[in-house]
Parts: structure tokens; C-alpha cells; sequence
């Protein structure tokens, strides 16, 4: 390894220290090496059995779990419980994606035969060529090295190189080795699959004239920054960015009334779940002017208990925002939960404004908080919650109501359409922070949620993103693809 | 108007001299206007029977055909048979959007009932906003104010705000005018379709935060500083450009041994049509060592004629284009067929290049040339055609063999996976300039030839590029839209 490598340390959250041996980032000339040889892999993983092949990556990773979690919980501290299910949930992403193969749909296949003037003309989804992938720091395994992006990449037919991210190195480097060992059991050919390290090797990877399209899942700051470098290659290509989201919620006041102390508890427990490093965490909550159920809310979050971030840097950032949000005129807090443990330890904390302030100060106020930081905004209950001033690009949105109150569903109505424009997902008397891994899913939404807005990174519709269509027209029945056939 | 306004004066291709009066420019102001009023219309426009809409646009224009192809010939040259066939292609556009409308299947949806811990998770398609369509040189009216992306996006439930082509300002206007007839007459809401003319207010256009995406097709140069545009936003939107494409042809040994004089032929009507104006004009084709072929394709090539090209500017690009040509080693001229009439008119010409002196200057060989000028690279015919060198990004690709043949048919399976990589259509034995406006086709490819890879411009998929998905999760039914109730 050349001097000039970076070396890339991760660091246990619970503690500061450094965890494990670190992990050197690539040269340019190993980034093009392993481009080349996923140029090369393109043709034959096309015609290779994929779904024999992503059924052996989740079987290895379930057999190596326990050492899967180990590392992973020493360089997160997410905690056994969550990682283990994390490992599961991203296992069966990848088996997720094998029954999509083996089900055939996601090729879109349309035949039409020749019509008098009309030729036969005859539509196939093709993979674009190889992929890059950014791993995110907040889900080790599911958003990571054989996280979603990856499986749903491979299954279309991508070979994929991911980009590790600096949280968790070793993390990325056992799972990257269990994927490469899965692959040459099933006989994969070489450069399907490969991992770089270190910014600048991430920054290089995507300016590869053979990468044919990026996957991304974190910082707005991060993704725009890479958007810009697909976007001025010779050749742009995809960047499919997932950024940032508040994710407002809206209780109306009904809700309040047959089950207050259930969302309150609900709301807590969203909103501090994973320290909440969750995309989907409940930014900014919407609530009638209600004491009681104010104290509700206070009450859930003081019972709270912070933990340990993902690295300093992130904890650092939300320190920062914190106070720039309690700055805000009209702004206090209104609980706070306590502190957890070790140097990078999160606080959970709620602060309270009326709608008149949010929406005087709605630029600032509707930032994300990357953490258990939440901001609730109090409306009067006579009027309709109104949501202006909230960011136009959400994963999600949310409604408590009471389905069987009129008044309730008489202001659900009234918002949706608001609601739709803004948030690719609208949950109704739930939280936004579990994503079920299904058909039906949309992770998505207009930016700054994403930079792609037709598209989701989770469940199977995530495979559209790696594939493009190509038509045959008066093709010999020899030449067709064989799903394209009579 | 205020005195800086542009006027947009078209002319007559045939003489060069004005073709009616200007059309002036709009204000900053006026555009802002009119995506103001798109975006009212937005809500009651995706309610709206957009498909008794759509037929009352396509019936209202079939009704002034007469009027709209004497506004188009005059500023256009494309002659009359050419002008009422592609009305016709426009209205059926129109009407197979309303179809597609009528069908339902492009809401995509997907119900999933709850199961275990899973919650209910539906899915469909709504409309991403209100869009800007910027309109083509050589399409007056299937690819420009009442064309396919316009079609598709108001199908899609999109309010459409057009920026008319330079090059045809009063049909444009004309075209415009018939459509907010039909749109008023079925009672639409007003500010759902709009237009503005010049080049700056096109550019002031895709800058309206309203805008929620952009279509074009046109000229890479144009097209690309719209997408900066685009990207650069505070919130960057999609731009789906159709910007080039050099179309490669591949004629297979057998192909020539069968029926060379018919390829040559339909080769040289095919680089003619339009006066060469298509996106899909045949720019470079592989043909074996043959000189009894070669000599069929200059005679075909010397029997045709030029003629008037849509505007100065065009015709400009072109003689510029084939000095530069016609000045790489190796390059000489083939053929030339007769001079058109008028000041801007083309004139036929097929240059002919040795494969390894393609290669060689593949950089300057591969440029495409907007007009009926082609370049036909031989290959030694006891070898596989080598595409490497034309452009990665194309709208079609073209194979000609002998089905019959062996040897044709293994070379054409060697070279297919290769151009389906750099093309959105495979042609076979065919011409690439008819598009087949059906549910199979796909128009589109890697850049250059698009910007969206994944999408077409053309056929009943058109319509994906205007839609965005959302997921209801556990929604009471009273609240989901009637397609996802169960």
C-alpha cells in the first residue's frame, strides 16, 4: 500500500476507542482494477443463475451472524437485538430479491406482434452495466455492503462495487468477504462483487467510465456533492440519492382524545429507537394546543434514555443543530430524556413551538435532526393543522386520527393531497420508522428525500433503478431474448 | 410587452424570407403566471377526465388538420403528405394516451393486505407536478406543443407548460390555441396547459420551483444547459432530454449477398427522409469490403435530391459538420445526391471510411450530423463487424443479415450484447427513422441519446416519466384513493 492511503479506523461508540486493526482505503489504480474486472463479469452475470446466487450470499451471512454481530456492535453499538435483526433483514432482502428473479415480472416484458404497417415489436428490461454503491452508517447490514441497493443491483444483472463506509470498516470488510466467498462457491465469475474504501476511492469510483449508474443512502451533503460528479461526467449517469427526510407527523385532535397517551408513548419510543439515526425518525410532529396531551408527550421523552451515536462526527453534528434549533425565537424545550452513556452519547430531547412561530421561522426549523431530537408543533384544535413551512421532500409522512371520528377525517382529507406532493410514504396511526421489505413499499419521495423521486430503495421495486429497457423490432425468433419469444 | 422582449420570427425554408408575422417572447413575469396557474389547476386537474380531455384535444386538431399543416409547411418545408401524417400520428398519440388512461394499468398498483407484523401496504402512482415540455425543430407537432411528452404528462395528471421551437413560432401558437379550445370546451381547469415563447424564458421556466420536471428533445448543447439548470435548482428535478444519436447500422455479408441492392436502396430513403432531420437518421453504417455494394450505395445515394432544411442554424451545423468530416484522414466522399431548392437546402452525401481508420478517429467520426449526410465504414468481410468507436449512447441500433445464413446469424449474436448496451431499439433488416408510437416501444438509450436511460419519450410508456409512487400504510379506506381500496 502506498504511503499516501488513507487508513480507515473504526471506533467503538461506547467508548471513543479505536476497534480492530484499520482498514486501508484503495489506490485509483485498484478502483479502475475493480471496475475492469466488473466490466468484465458484465456479460456472464447476465446469463448466470443470480438467484442461486443471492440465495448462497444470505445463506452465508446467516451462518456467520454471530461474527457478523460482533463486529457490528463494537464499531455501532446498536446492540445485539437490532443487529441480529438486522442481519435477518437483510438476508431476506436478499432472498427477497431471488423470488423476483425466479417470478420474472421485473423484466416487463410486452409483445406485439406485427400489425399492417406496424412492425413486431418486442420490450425487455436489461441491467445498465455495473454499479457503485454507498453504504450508509446508520444500518451496518441492511442499508451496506449486501444491503439493499446491492441485492436489488445483482439481481438485475449489475455487478456492484460498494463504497464501505468509515463507521464501520471491519463491518464491511467481513461482510464484502463473506459475499465474495458465497459467490465463488456458487462458481460467480470474478469482479461480480467488490469493495472500496476511503473517500477518495468512493469520489474516483463514480467517475469510472464503465460505472453505469450509483446508489446512495446518506447525507445530503455527501450525495449532492457525489449527484455533481455523475452529473458532470462526459457521460452523466443515474445517481439514486436517498438524503434526508423530517418526516412530519400529524396528530389530529380526536386522536388525542381516544388514545393521547398512547401516541405520546408511541412518539417517544419512534423518535429514540436506533438514537435516532433513522431516516424515517419523526422530525417535526404536528399537535392540537392541548396540555394534557403535552404533558403526555414530556412525559414518554423523560422517561427515554439516550445511547451512544455512530461516531463523533454525528454526534457532533446534532450537538451543533440542537442548539441552533433552541436558538430559534418561539422555540423551548420541552423534555428531555437522559443523557446515555460513553463520549458519544445522545440526549433525547423535545422542543415545543406554536404554528404561527414554525412557519416565521420554517427555513431553520425544518432542518433534520440526525438523532432522538424532535420538534412538535402545537396548532389551535379548532383550526386545520396546516403543514406549510415543512421541508418538500419526505420519506414519509403521518396521521393519527380517529377513523371514527368525522371531524378527524374530514381535516385527513383535507391534507392528503399536501401530504402526497410532499412524502412518497403516508402512514396512518402508526410511526414511520418501521419499513416493511414488500412489494408495495415506496422508500422514496421528492428530494431532499431522494434525487429520483419514481424510484424507492427498499422492496422489490427497488430492482427498476438498475434496469433499462431495450426494444427488438422484426427481430429473427434466433436472436430474441428467450423471455421475448413466441 | 416591454420593449426587451424577443420576437420569435419564423421562416420560410423555402425562400428564407419571414413566414408571418413574430410571435413575442413572455416576460419573467408571465412565466411565473402561468406555472401559478398550473400549479392551482393541479388538484382538480388529477380529478379530472383527462382521457374525454385528451380525445377532445386530438378531435379538435383533426378538425383544423387543413389549417394546421398550411401553418406548419410554410414554416417548416416538411411538405404537406409529410405534415397531415404526422398530425394524425399526434392525435393518435393523444388517443392512445386516453387508452392508456381508460386501461388504468399505469397506476401500477400493488395491495398488500397486513400479515404478522407486516403492516397493509398499498401502492400507486400519482402525478410528479406540473411539467415543462420544450418542443423540437423537426417534429412542428408529434414532438412539440401537442406531442408525445405533452400527451403523456397531462395523461399522467401533470399540468404542461410548452416552450414552442424557435423554428415554428405561428404553428406553435396556432396548435396552442386549439388546445385550450378543446380544454375549455370539456370544462378543464384553467392554467393546465400553457406556453411560452424564447429561449430565456424556457430557461426561467425549468427554474419555477413549481416545475416539478422537465422533457425535451433537441440538440445536446441546448439540452445539456437545461439539465445544469435542472441539477443546479435548490431542489433538482428530473429532466428527461432526448438529445442525439448516430444510429450505427451493421450490414451483415449474407445481408449483401441476399438483397444488397435493396438495403442500399431503403438505405439511402431511409438517410433522406425529412431531409435527413430525424433523430433516428442512420448517421454511420458497417458495411463488408464490397465494392459491388459500395457502388449500389452510391447509385442509390446519387438518385436522391435534397431539400429545404427547418432553419438556417440547421443548415449551417450540417456544412459545417461535413467540412470537418470530409477533412479526416481516411474519409472520402461516396456519394452526392442533387442540391435541394432554397437557400437551406441540403444536399445528400455518403462518405466512406476503412474500420481501422474509424477506429483510428473514432472522437470526431462518431459526431452526429443532423441532416441526410451518413458515413459508411467497410469492414473486411472474413471478420466480425467492431462497432468500438461509435458512440456508447444511441437510439437504435441496426442489424442487417440473412436469417437463413449461418454466418450472419452467429455474427449478429456476437455483436448483439454490444449494442445492447449503447441502444434503446434494436432494428432488424429494417430502417431505424419509423418509431412505432405502442405499448412495446422503447425510444430512448444511454446518454447521449438520453438523459434517463431508463425511459422512452415514445409509446405508451412514455407516461412513467410524469409519474411518481406513493404508499398508503394502513390507511382507513375512507382515505385511500378508490384504486387501492379492496
Amino acid at each position: 500500500m502506498s504511503p499516501d492511503l488513507e487508513l480507515i479506523q473504526g471506533f467503538d461508540p461506547r467508548t471513543g476507542e479505536p476497534a480492530g486493526e484499520p482498514v486501508g482505503s484503495l489506490s485509483l489504480s485498484a478502483v479502475k482494477q475493480a471496475v475492469d474486472e466488473a466490466s468484465e463479469a458484465f456479460e456472464q452475470w447476465r446469463g448466470f443463475d443470480r438467484a442461486a446466487a443471492l440465495d448462497a450470499i444470505a445463506a452465508k451471512l446467516d451462518e456467520h451472524v454471530d461474527e457478523l454481530v460482533e463486529t457490528a456492535d463494537r464499531e455501532t453499538a446498536l446492540g445485539r437485538t437490532r443487529l441480529t435483526g438486522e442481519v435477518g433483514r437483510t438476508t431476506g432482502q436478499l432472498r427477497l430479491f431471488s423470488q423476483v428473479l425466479r417470478n420474472g415480472t421485473y423484466q416487463d416484458t410486452v409483445i406485439e406482434h406485427a400489425e399492417g404497417a406496424r412492425p413486431d415489436l418486442r420490450r425487455i428490461n436489461r441491467p445498465i452495466g455495473p454499479v457503485a454503491v454507498f453504504a450508509a452508517s446508520n444500518f451496518p447490514f441492511a442499508f451496506s455492503v449486501a444491503g439493499g441497493d446491492t441485492a436489488s443491483a445483482l439481481a438485475a444483472g449489475c455487478p456492484v462495487i460498494v463504497k464501505a463506509h468509515e463507521a464501520h470498516p471491519r463491518t464491511s470488510k467481513l461482510t464484502a468477504e463473506l459475499v465474495l466467498e458465497a459467490l465463488a462457491d456458487v462458481g460467480a465469475p470474478r469482479g461480480v462483487f467488490g469493495i472500496v474504501f476511503g473517500r477518495e476511492a468512493g469520489a474516483q469510483l463514480v467517475q469510472q467510465p464503465a460505472i453505469a449508474g450509483v446508489g446512495f443512502t446518506g447525507s445530503a451533503r455527501g450525495g449532492l456533492a457525489l449527484a455533481k460528479l455523475c452529473a458532470e461526467r462526459p457521460d452523466p449517469i443515474p445517481f439514486y440519492g436517498e438524503l434526508g427526510s423530517t418526516n412530519p407527523v400529524i396528530v389530529l385532535p380526536g386522536a388525542v382524545s381516544a388514545r393521547g397517551s398512547e401516541i405520546a408513548a408511541g412518539y417517544a419510543g419512534s423518535l429514540t429507537l436506533g438514537s435516532g439515526q433513522f431516516c424515517t425518525n419523526p422530525g417535526i410532529m404536528f399537535v392540537p394546543e392541548d396540555a394534557a396531551f403535552l404533558d403526555a408527550v414530556a412525559e414518554a421523552v423523560s422517561g427515554t434514555v439516550g445511547a451512544p451515536m455512530l461516531a463523533e462526527r454525528i454526534h457532533g453534528g446534532l450537538v451543533a443543530g440542537v442548539e441552533e434549533l433552541a436558538a430559534v425565537p418561539g422555540v423551548r424545550l420541552l423534555a428531555e430524556g437522559k443523557p446515555g452513556e460513553g463520549p458519544w452519547a445522545s440526549t433525547p430531547a423535545v422542543y415545543v413551538v406554536s404554528d404561527a412561530d414554525f412557519r416565521a421561522n420554517a427555513e431553520q426549523l425544518r432542518e433534520e435532526h440526525f438523532g432522538p431530537v424532535g420538534l412538535v408543533v402545537t396548532y389551535p384544535a379548532d383550526r386545520q393543522p396546516d403543514v406549510d413551512g415543512v421541508s418538500e421532500g419526505n420519506l414519509t409522512a403521518t396521521i393519527h386520527l380517529d377513523s371514527e371520528n368525522g371531524r378527524d377525517v374530514a381535516a385527513a382529507r383535507e391534507v392528503l393531497p399536501e401530504l402526497e406532493r410532499i412524502a412518497g410514504r403516508i402512514v396512518f396511526n402508526g410511526w414511520p420508522t418501521g419499513v416493511a421489505v414488500t412489494h408495495a413499499q415506496h422508500h422514496g419521495g421528492p428530494f431532499p428525500a431522494t434525487t429520483a423521486p419514481a424510484h424507492t430503495s427498499v422492496g422489490s421495486a427497488a430492482i427498476r433503478r438498475w434496469l433499462v429497457p431495450v426494444a427488438y423490432q422484426d427481430a429473427p425468433a434466433a436472436l430474441l431474448p428467450a423471455a421475448l419469444r413466441d
